[in-house]
């Protein structure tokens, strides 16, 4: 049943259209939600995209234009005059969606697509939305919600709900304030309509609602969402009066992006990028790190340069420079991507850092352990120098430690400070590891190589 | 106004338990959700958690059982006997959550509880959703749901309604059925506020629902509810009969378990772990790919090996092992995470791989210029010998190209294969890419070295 984009069906309707037939492209299109119109626009010219536009009913037209992603929508809405934007885009939006497509035009358009918004109090509520930052709960928020008076009886709230029912797209909960528009809990419909309509609303009403102000960072909101299972959040000022809500859809893009944006910079990766973004943004979303990388590279080989006489020497420890340099990285990888996502998820729960240094220093000594006998088993074997034996195996398990230690306390060090921790992760974390694995490894070596 | 766990908060309550002062247990608890008091549970050993369980009322208990992560549920359970469990605490819970908590026993207990349930058809309907794959959308499903006939009158459906309803938690949907129990469509609880009573269900229902089969993969239904941003998802059996529903809350946790295992394979990780994990689980998620690094390594030595000559020679050669490694693991770590994040969200297109491999080509020409330019002329000043500065280069540039095609062919080729493409991060490319770049940088010095 759900809908998967395929080679074959966009070629049936590039067909369509360069056939200009409409009666091929409309009957295609019916049987599609936006969402899926959406991903078909994202593969079409804006030319093939305008003439399906033009089929579209106006409805469908409006929700396929909020499915787009951003630069997709933008790249659209160019061709298009302030007035059709407006009257048959905007006032057929949820005040959210309207705020983020209007935020991203500039001043000048803004002002032109609102000023042909006929519904004067759905422009204001756009233009409130708008004010807020992107990163809090008051640009998560919609405007549209039921809210009732406490002291009204069940009979009369049903009247002014059908009233107000008629703005808002989903129904999950009716709101309680008082006479002062305070937030004083929440009405399930499923309550309203097991009681008696006698009742006044405050008897069937749940007190103890949870809410954020408008001033809630996103994550936190996502965090509140996610712990309490809540599929709506209410929204107040800072004197608890209801301005508006946040549904759990568009949480779940905060979740990801949270989940995705530690993933990108463990990875290297400093921008929202997709695959298919162009050549230019794929290149500078990358060449940070790998000029970081490269610094470190360049630090490193000033290491290995102090060593040099000791190399020409013992050539044979060049062979497990890159070993002892990349178990460095990875152990500091893990280190920090335990704590990382732990700080993510808030489920680091309330122990010292102590307590955090110590549990990690127990896993790093044994995992050093084991694979320090592992390659010692191997050099016996395979190595003609016990030097090079004992001092692969010493290096080996200090850099462990080492690594262990700097991963678990740099994320941690950084989230104190406000910085973000998921930046200890990745490159910078291999390229610190690196340089310090190295240098104990060539002291060690140094030391053993001259003693033995 | 969110709950925030604290040092001093903890500490308040251990008073309270060790005084035996059960009026302050209970005041603070009061104030708590049961999400809240499942995260002091999870501080608490097994007699204080006891002592507060015995505070609570019990339907507060049954939702803190709930909340409890698996570890400390399973740990709580086992002091509890069988018919406390079924009557205190899974009778309280909906059917997918029940079938969660018994589905975590032996089988044995599972009997035993099951034995006690006093209400048959909640039994049934447990045993039921057990027996579906937890990694489908039968494993996610609950059985509660509100269905009415699309032949009755809408005043029909509200009494029966009202007598479904006793069941179910939060009413989202109506769910349409036909008389042979086969999904035809919803209704809003909106609009049967909105419409005439004596309307049939069928003139209100929405017809174009979107459901899944039983069998379809979690990550499938968290995908379909993303995209069309829905609150709950009807299940069918394969012939359309309307079995259980999905709601979005334990879709969000699918959504962030996919993007963290990402996250965590892509550091080396290979369970699902937290911070504060005993130390053997946290030391058996690491040591694989440390294990794999460590084959990696010995590989790399191998190839420095077959170089001795040469690095005893020109010892400075070694200076940029460390550089090329770590530049190679780089490029093939944000190559192959574009890949992965895209198969992920599905948000690839349909271009084929050619055109990627063409787009990352570019990608990995313009970044290896400038870096190859850069570390040149570092070396121009830095470096004594001509060979050096040109071979690092080269190898620099080859290395880039390299990393890039291995990182974006393999996790394609393994998705393509039904292997998950997340394999290739992290350690595995890392190893595999050492070891290309210093096969290449060492060949292209013995040349240069050589004949320069």
């Amino acid at each position: 049943m759900p809908f998967e984009l395929s080679k074959d069906f966009i070629n049936r309707i590039r067909d369509s259209i360069e056939a200009k037939d409409e009666k091929a492209a409309i009957e295609i299109l019916d049987t599609l939600h936006p969402a899926d119109i959406a991903e078909i626009y994202d593969e079409m010219d804006i030319d093939e995209a305008k003439f399906l536009y033009l089929l579209l009913d106006k409805e469908k037209a409006a929700d396929t234009i909020a499915e787009l992603d951003e630069d997709d929508r933008e790249h659209f809405l160019k061709f298009l005059s302030s007035e059709v934007i407006a009257k048959q885009f905007i006032e057929k939006m949820d005040s959210d969606d309207a705020a983020d497509v209007i935020g991203d035009m500039d001043e000048e358009k803004q002002e032109q697509v609102l000023s042909h918004i006929e519904d004067i109090e759905q422009a204001g509520d756009i233009v409130d939305l708008m004010a807020y930052d992107e990163n809090t709960a008051g640009g998560l928020m919609a405007k549209e919600l039921i809210k009732v008076n406490e002291n009204w009886t069940l009979t009369n709230c049903l009247r002014e709900m059908r009233k107000q029912a008629e703005e808002v797209d989903e129904v999950y909960y009716v709101y309680v304030i008082n006479d002062n528009d305070i937030l004083h809990g929440t009405a399930s419909l499923k309550r309203m309509l097991l009681s008696d309509n006698r009742k006044k609303v405050k008897d069937i009403s749940n007190k103890d609602v949870i809410s954020v102000k408008t001033d809630t960072p996103k994550e936190e909101v996502a965090g509140i969402m996610e712990k309490y299972d809540l599929v709506v959040l209410p929204v107040t000022d800072s004197i608890g009066r209801l301005l508006g809500r946040i549904t759990i859809d568009d949480v779940v893009d905060v979740i990801k992006e949270e989940a995705e944006k530690d993933y990108q910079m463990a990875s290297g990766i400093s921008e929202d990028i997709e695959s298919t973004d162009k050549v230019w943004v794929l290149t500078r979303a990358r060449i940070p790190w790998l000029f970081i990388g490269l610094l470190g590279g360049i630090l490193v080989a000033n290491v290995i340069g102090f060593y040099e006489v000791d190399l020409g020497m013992y050539p044979e420890m060049a062979f497990f420079i890159p070993l002892i340099a990349a178990m460095g990285g990875n152990v500091g990888v893990q280190s920090s991507a335990i704590i990382v996502q732990g700080l993510a998820n808030n489920s680091l729960g309330i122990e010292s850092t102590y307590k955090k240094l110590g549990r990690e220093f127990v896993v790093a000594s044994i995992n050093g352990v084991i694979l320090s006998v592992i390659i010692f088993i191997y050099n016996v074997f395979a190595s003609d120098t016990y030097a090079l034996t004992l001092t692969v195996s010493i290096a080996l398990f200090s850099v462990i430690i080492f690594a262990s230690f700097f991963g678990t306390i740099i994320p941690l060090a950084l989230n104190k400070y406000k910085i973000d921790p998921a930046l200890a992760t990745g490159p910078f974390i291999t390229t610190l590891n690196d340089i310090m694995g190295l240098f104990i490894y060539l002291m060690i070596g140094r030391i053993l190589f001259a003693t033995l």
